[in-house]
């Protein structure tokens, strides 16, 4: 509501992003482009970063496996920024058709600068001088997500995965945007996934450290990548449909003053506007009673336990130094208790499925130094991950997860928490009944059950 | 041979481009980069402009007249320069895979800098300072044809068709190249189209005049404008299969001592070369005997007749006047002798059909004060051109022209010359018949039969 009343009295900048499967043919791209238009109308300055068409980077990508092995990975950069190239250079051509001024611009026209790391280059700067030239001659911007550009190299990189969202947070951030709305095929970011939980109930307001925390556990609406960067830039994020006018869900950072006014209660901001919508009062009660965002869960991660472990200091430590060597990227960490007659300990970690050979092998040849009796490989895990603010401080939240599982039949492997997490770690084939139970416990069930289109977001 | 023996004492920079049909598909793009390879094996420095993929461009253009009825030129060629990105990205891959260094380059990367004028831009001057050093560092250079760059919008430009062996000869020209090889689906330029006359034979050598007024008349395999802009600058053609090792047609200036030495007698380097090819000697006889280098015929063609004109000074300027501000391509003129009974004479010219309405429009405004009777239109036209060097100095050339044609029973409406080159425009129906008996009359005739290969090179 304030976003609209603010409209009356400045232009504001809105940058949207569309993923694949909302520009994924011609019909899709008439359809987004009359979308632009209308925000364009509603007088505001309108900047668009769009992927690839539908699944265009897939077949660059098997074509790129038909001719080479192992494919150069500058030479894979510049192949892959044509997808983009196609789309956004459909898209203007679709605003123009429209009778409205629009411009497309490669990543490195819209000063997309980047390091020099080809498949996965992180952002280092954004100059997007032509980008408000163009906006100041009223003209509709349109740039290729996923995109930049090494300075140095003077080559053509991509940001990785979900690297168009980060293009849009990023262009959001530098031109100073009033929202960056996030287009996907979903309503916006739901308690859970709705094809698990169909009665999931989309999320109206989320703190950016929560949705980082449902990003970092599964949830697959948003990149941890692209959320972290609107975190750090306080760029305030609106997830939506492409498909309906629905508002969608915001994701904002509580520090900002705006759009939501300064916090009424320490800790937890997220709580007082969740009961605002819920057409409660922000009242004590509503703040006691932590308020749970939503569940995520993950069935992409193994579980390494390097089994008797010498208990003398410095061998976690010396574990961990040979697992970060290879690269991998360890999520959960859990050490029991030495059992006193042996002196021995188990040391158990979570990382992705895909990186654990690769840890098992650099851990087996460091046995006898390290003295670890055995290693155990578990990839029949899954991870169930509860978000909310202020849920460290109440003891009830992790009673009522625990008593949930339990009640349910659910055996709980693994533990860990953080100031507005918890994560437990069960078998892969009871996931889903543990995120039913857990969704339904802590009152996140909606009256009715949400819809849920085809496809996933990019 | 020359060519050859060269090598052994300095390094030659070869220029190669490959068209759409030469990179199709996965394995076509894996046979080009072996050849790429074996020529930088044998001690070349090796530049290649390659075009699209197969039927990439149609495929986008297909796509953009989907979006937008008429769309935006400037958007029309980030769209098209997609294409080249993908080819050439997947040829340097290709490349790489085989164990040579290799780097893909933009039209803009490459230095090629044009006009701002979309779709059609023209080179204004070409910069390869990025590729000169990644030849210098060993490199297989990788270029995209097509595309180029405009300095003051800083926005991507494409060169029209045939763009690709445009960038290839401006490359080879600015690079000082030795050779520009064009590869394509037939073997070289033939003395007739061999899908028409089974029996034309490869030429060996042409000069660049003599291909010109072939392109121009219809010969299909190297764009006029590629063909210019070697002629202006020097460079050596090499029109040859991508699918065999056979030797194909070189394209070269008289002009240029190298690579074929002086001119041994005036007028007409072609013959002696030609006669050289043939086993014989440069004789008196040979140059005495006009040299045909082949036969085109184009069937792209209409006749507009102007009917009455009053035979006054002054009157075929206004004319031509009028159709020149359409900005349509005139091709012959033919003005009649004027009737001494009326004072009123008819003049008619070709165009390409696609131009006609255009014209017959722009000529009916202005009858009244042209004052000619009518506008007679005929698009069932086709045109036959002859040509050779020293053709007009040897009436006997046009006598047996004129002679196979009436013998075939072929009526002739309009005649054309110029030094190297006559043109007759018959009914379109009997245009192929024409073309076979005119190449047998001139002795065109190989003993074999020509291997035609499917498609077109781009």
């Amino acid at each position: 509501m304030q976003q609209r009343s603010k409209q009356e009295y400045h232009v504001s900048l809105i940058v949207q992003k569309f993923g694949g499967s909302s520009v994924a043919d011609a019909e899709s791209i008439k359809r987004v482009a009359k979308r632009i238009v209308e925000t364009r109308k509603a007088g505001n300055e309108v900047v668009v970063a769009v992927s690839a068409m539908g699944d265009t980077t897939d077949e660059l990508l098997d074509l790129a496996g038909q001719v080479a092995p192992i494919p150069a990975p500058r030479e894979m950069d510049m192949l892959l920024s044509a997808g983009e190239r196609i789309s956004m250079a459909l898209l203007a051509m679709a605003i123009e058709s429209l009778g409205h001024d629009a411009r497309s611009f490669t990543g490195s026209q819209a000063g997309m600068i980047t390091d020099a790391t080809h498949g996965s280059a992180r952002i280092v700067d954004v100059t997007p001088v032509r980008l408000r030239e163009a906006l100041d001659e009223g003209a509709i911007v349109i740039v290729a997500g996923f995109q930049g550009f090494n300075r140095d190299t003077k080559d053509i990189t991509t940001l990785g995965r979900g690297g168009s969202d980060t293009t849009a947070v990023a262009l959001a951030a530098a031109l100073k945007a009033d929202v960056c709305e996030i287009y996907t095929d979903v309503d916006g970011i739901f308690s859970a996934d709705p094809r698990l939980v169909p009665k999931a109930h989309k999320i109206d307001r989320i703190t950016s450290e929560e949705m980082l925390e449902l990003a970092a556990n599964g949830a697959k609406v948003l990149y941890i990548r692209a959320v972290e960067y609107a975190r750090r830039h306080g760029v305030t994020l609106h997830v939506r449909s492409s498909f309906n006018n629905n508002e969608g869900t915001i994701v904002y950072n509580p520090t900002d003053a705006e759009p939501f006014g300064p916090a009424t209660v320490a800790g937890s901001q997220a709580q007082a506007a969740r009961a605002a919508d819920a057409g409660q009062e922000g009242s004590e009660g509503a703040v006691e009673e932590p308020m749970i965002a939503g569940v995520a869960t993950d069935l992409s991660e193994a579980k390494i336990t390097v089994v008797g472990v010498p208990d003398i200091p410095g061998k976690a430590a010396q574990i961990f130094t040979i697992v970060a060597k290879t690269g991998a990227n360890i999520d959960m960490i859990v050490q029991n208790v030495s059992a006193a007659s042996t002196g021995l300990t188990d040391i158990s970690f979570t990382l992705p499925k895909s990186e654990g050979q690769l840890v098992l092998t650099a851990l087996r040849a460091e046995q006898s130094d390290v003295g670890f009796t055995a290693l155990q490989y578990d990839d029949q895990i899954g991870k169930l991950a509860l978000v909310g603010a202020g849920m460290r401080t109440n003891a009830g939240v992790s009673a009522k997860l625990f008593t949930a599982l339990f009640e349910a039949g659910i055996n709980i492997e693994m533990i860990s928490t953080s100031e507005i997490r918890i994560s437990v770690v069960t078998r892969a084939d009871t996931i889903n009944d543990a995120l039913r139970v857990v969704h339904t416990a802590f009152g996140l069930d909606a009256a009715e059950e949400a819809v849920v289109h085809a496809g996933t977001g990019r």
